[in-house]
């Protein structure tokens, strides 16, 4: 087999293999929202009242579902930027997408318990993780400068860099630890992260 | 990074992403609807009565099961006079996904409390947001006509977007509050809104 | 917009909706298989009489399994035969999916009840609609024969569909009625239609 | 029909519907891990304990996981070195993906008694069944060279072949026969097998 060939994966399957997991994520998410059971099935008050009783898992399935269209777009974008996938590349894609494809374990807990402390803390910590997969990809691009795109301009991204690690595992650390102050304030933290990305004057900065 | 490169997505990886959330929750859809629970497992007339039962399932399935293919058909329509994928695009999308991946909830509460006027009315409120996301998606582009490719009639698609708010949102909405007179007749609004997109002359109208 | 473009799907988007489709199923078939409560978890002789138990489920979603890697090689086939998709092509390929997508809940239920004469015989039904809904495919394509790659020999094609219809939805409607004598001759029918597909010389015929 | 195109597969279709499978598969292994119930649902100290007792679960998922990726991998490199889809390679190719589609029973099942000799057997036969599914295709193209690209070594090529029986079903098999010794130590032979795979030194030999 041509040695070129040996390490190097086709870019399109992983991309492809990537975008599979995101879709998923995306749509389990909502299969953690059961249905509630009412007692009288013709009744809408009680149908009401038992969606309003639920309401935190629908608050905790929009944030997600919005940090996981998030992930989704910078994913895009720092392949987009590959000009090739290493074998340390496929690695660290494949520890991102263990924590991408863990959210709805923590989605479901802060949905199931939303004035728990720890389950606030819970999600932050493992939204920092799958931050930090991110930024250690980069990290691993910065030194092995051969795989970007010549159209890419490197000071800009090894600025990204240093950005992506501020507002992505330190940001979710800081969320996490606000848990201790009120778990609401945490779920505020995480929905401005998902939300200042989403803006492309933000993502400009980070690019 | 090349300018022209920032902020424009790749749109073969967001069909793809599209993609797999649609097929994902047609196929999801079917999983609501649990095997019943018989006393006597050798009984074929007691099975028999069981899924009677719930025959009110298999009705929604198949309703959603419809509507989500011609929201495929009309996504699959609209993307392909795009040209470029714009960050608004992207978000409009997103919005426009999380609702459809939302479905399967409506669509299990309808089948779990088919007599229920607030499920019927509910079903109606989320296609309508679903339908909506559509409109504003195609609003979004008549105030931005370079995302349309130039062998698209620009006036066709304003009064196609003209259409697409009468026959989406503001018939959802008009099938969710007949549910009112009866939860049955909005199924029947809801069942006559997949139909009518199914048939070519229709879709030819709103194109 | 230019009027060749309507009314035409882009195959390489229905391919991958549909290849979305077939993998999900082939997935969840297992999923209705759920890991035995034992009283004694460190026991290892009572998990495995537990799994004994349960031993008709595995049967089934090997069967459910085969029968869509079937499916599959069969859409497959006849896809590369066409040159383009209509309206026809599509909603035909939507009523096909339909049936695929329903296939866990019959080969759940012929698993929960392995002895029960209805579950064997629906479980045939189904699987009959989707195999009717292929011949149909085949016969929308006879009578519009510019659907056709000009590659296709048209008199072999024609052929095919006759025996589509045979080895298809008239042989699972014979293994539904065998259940009457016993539920384990319709497996035994299910099983063998796989089978006889898997093998080349068997499609070739087809073909 | 061109005779040309008998009995030929469209490479990209069956690396679609694989990938489709692996990314599902990696995702659904999550879902097997439940939020626990707590009685003081305020309580960070029961959510952490409820946490600790389901930790065997957790170390399934990541195992199952890397172990998937893995799969993953050696399934990108051997289809590479592919210049056609024969029958033989659809159909062991199917046979592999039944055992990866059935790889979240038995991970749910060491999750769940983490303890049981059997259960930690079990998990070493079907990785084994998955990891022969692999050997007998490379087997089978040892045996049908022409299905190799004529960049690829042959030599290397059967060497390999040698490698992947030893590695894989024979070193899963040891593994699932040390359960018997202690369960624990099974667990560790298949965490050992992933990593291992993980490091390219090792697969290079392999290739």
């Amino acid at each position: 087999m041509k040695k070129n060939m040996i390490g190097i994966f086709t870019k399109n399957r992983i991309e492809t293999f990537s975008d599979g997991i995101f879709a998923i994520i995306v749509t389990l998410l909502v299969l953690e929202i059961k249905v509630p059971v009412i007692e009288t099935p013709g009744s809408s008050t009680q149908l009401i009242e038992s969606l309003i009783k639920i309401s935190p898992k629908f608050i905790s399935w929009i944030i997600s579902f919005f940090t996981v269209c998030v992930i989704w777009v910078n994913h895009h974008r720092l392949f987009k930027m590959f000009r090739l996938i290493s074998h340390g590349i496929f690695w660290l894609n494949a520890f991102l997408l263990l924590w991408i494809s863990f959210i709805p374990f923590p989605t479901a807990m802060i949905g199931d318990y939303p004035d728990n402390v720890f389950a606030a803390a819970f999600y932050g910590i493992i939204m920092s993780l799958m931050a930090l997969a991110f930024s250690l990809m980069r990290i691993y691009v910065v030194r092995n400068r051969s795989i970007l795109e010549s159209a890419v301009n490197f000071d800009e991204f090894r600025q990204g860099t240093v950005y992506s690690i501020i507002f992505g595992p330190v940001l979710y650390i800081v969320g996490s630890c606000i848990s201790l102050v009120h778990p609401y304030l945490s779920f505020g933290v995480y929905a401005f992260i998902a939300i200042y990305f989403i803006f492309p004057h933000a993502t400009k900065d980070i690019e």
